[in-house]
């Protein structure tokens, strides 16, 4: 069955290894996957006092989010953390209260970074945010890409073979993961 | 459907607020759930090169918990993280490498300590192992249980009335990823 | 000596919480301690395409917190983690590569929040990135402050007497770290 | 000034890679730092109700840490967090309430993993229970060592000499951070 996921991706640099591997990803995910990226460059600063006259961007993001069955992100690691741009992502899709639009949608996350740690520190952070966003999140396998520089072919593809079978494998994991999640609601 | 949960409790001592919670959270549970402590207290701390020649006490707890459908931990928290002994528990559960009997089976955490944060850094680090044994966790109700000197009544209830409903909602939508999750299997 | 601190507030509201508890904390530092909050509201998501023409709002940013002998971090938590708008302001004073204006400042964290959890999550999430900015920071005290909404009596000061001792022997020791990490260094 | 460093070692496997690191350690380090391994694997987990008649064992752990001017804990990854053998040894040193061994000692941690990640997560769960243990913690740089089947030489050495360098400016910072914090005591 058809299921539509919200790609966000961490990095706002044009030439992201990030945005490079949530194309990836969409090239290898099962055919029933339809990624997208859902953009966050654009969003003011969380501010609860812009509520009130809430900022068309915000509504905007919300929107794209709000009908996608699943989500995935794709993030760099930046201090050890997630990126500031992604957790105000998910601070503006959070509110206002109780109109979450994170909620209950399955959720995986593949983190990319230039060293060998792969952005360990950003995957787990984003986990315990995805706790109170009440988010059903793919456990196994942990994707924590290292060596971004060299992981691309010049068709925008993973160029190592076991890295595109894992990767693949990833996204046939988050599938079943959305169906038994989905099926469950 | 009866489904058998294995219940961690991560304190050892025998007058355990942790212990109290897992007897008060059997009463409040889905009557097709059945939990069943099993114990920690006796098991060597992990120790490869024990495994040349198992510990009788390292395979029973092994035996014990690998036939359950579900795990829920109960645990104070010791130095901002998960007690040494529940760790190790963990630990010894999870080898011999591709043996675990951790992995798949869906999991619920509670955290109770005498003071106001209801043992937040235990639950977290706990979720982070999770990750990696590839246990489906239940994301909400998150349940951080403060002010443990007060929380049983005589007969070990949960004296709060609007504790004990918060619990027995808890323990419903565990159930509800129980089946989510073992359907999905 | 005189110290000067630049302190940051993870909030943007104007009647944030944490933005009077700065406030608070201020009046009840050692004299020596002379604590200015450095604005994060208008700083434009970190991209690092953006630094071939540094935003303004980076640079008066950076020159403001690079003079600055430690940094006070004030701030709620959001979806269990730093607020994006903090993360991102960490983010600019980190970059370029090898100009963060953060290496080596001492620092000192107070979370604040309306339940009782007081902030724990992003609390320590917030340390984790201090790790990678190598900033010595303070570990006892820790302040987690929960029931915000109380805190404050009507002239902007720390209603409870307990909790103003506490944020007053907390500021003490945090200038005793200063003196330590600088006369270190 | 010489100061004397009680080393922790995470694993309890003879041929253990972070003993190895241990002894490597002490042998890159400035010569005034006396290192030396408090062994912790014939610790009886702890459990309160034991205080009554503590373990003899519990007693000399104590003893023998208690008098370090510093600690240094090599520790590798066991399910993404601190091994339950190394949680114990700290849970041990921390009780009874008050008289913690840990106390306000200068710390520092190396991570050591065959994988690529280095334990990064034990790394970070370890410096969380630091923070409540009131010590002052190494910062930068970060010690996460991957490869650890290649490591070290026929002579127990550390073969590769980029990572050799890094480990001497490792233990020299972290003699800079005992000088410093002793100083502030």
């Amino acid at each position: 069955m058809t299921r539509t996921v919200a790609v966000i991706v961490g990095s706002l640099r044009k030439a992201s290894f990030n945005r490079r591997m949530a194309h990836a990803l969409a090239a290898l995910a099962p055919a029933n996957l339809k990624l997208g990226i859902v953009e966050i460059g654009g969003l003011p600063l969380y501010d609860e006092d812009l509520e009130a006259d809430t900022p068309s961007a915000w509504s905007a993001f919300r929107d794209a989010v709000r009908p996608a069955d699943a989500v995935l992100f794709v993030t760099p690691e930046y201090n050890r953390s997630v990126p500031g741009a992604l957790k105000n992502a998910i601070d503006v899709g959070s509110r206002p209260y109780g109109q979450s639009v994170w909620s209950r949608k399955p959720a995986a996350i593949v983190s990319v970074s230039p060293g060998a740690i792969g952005g360990f520190g950003a995957n787990h952070h984003l986990r315990q945010s995805l706790v109170f966003l009440d988010m059903p999140i793919l456990q196994q396998p942990e994707a924590y890409i290292g060596g971004a520089a060299t992981l691309f072919d010049d068709a925008g593809g993973i160029a190592n073979e076991g890295t595109r079978k894992f990767l693949t494998g990833f996204m046939a994991r988050f599938d079943d993961l959305i169906e038994t999640a989905l099926a469950g609601r």
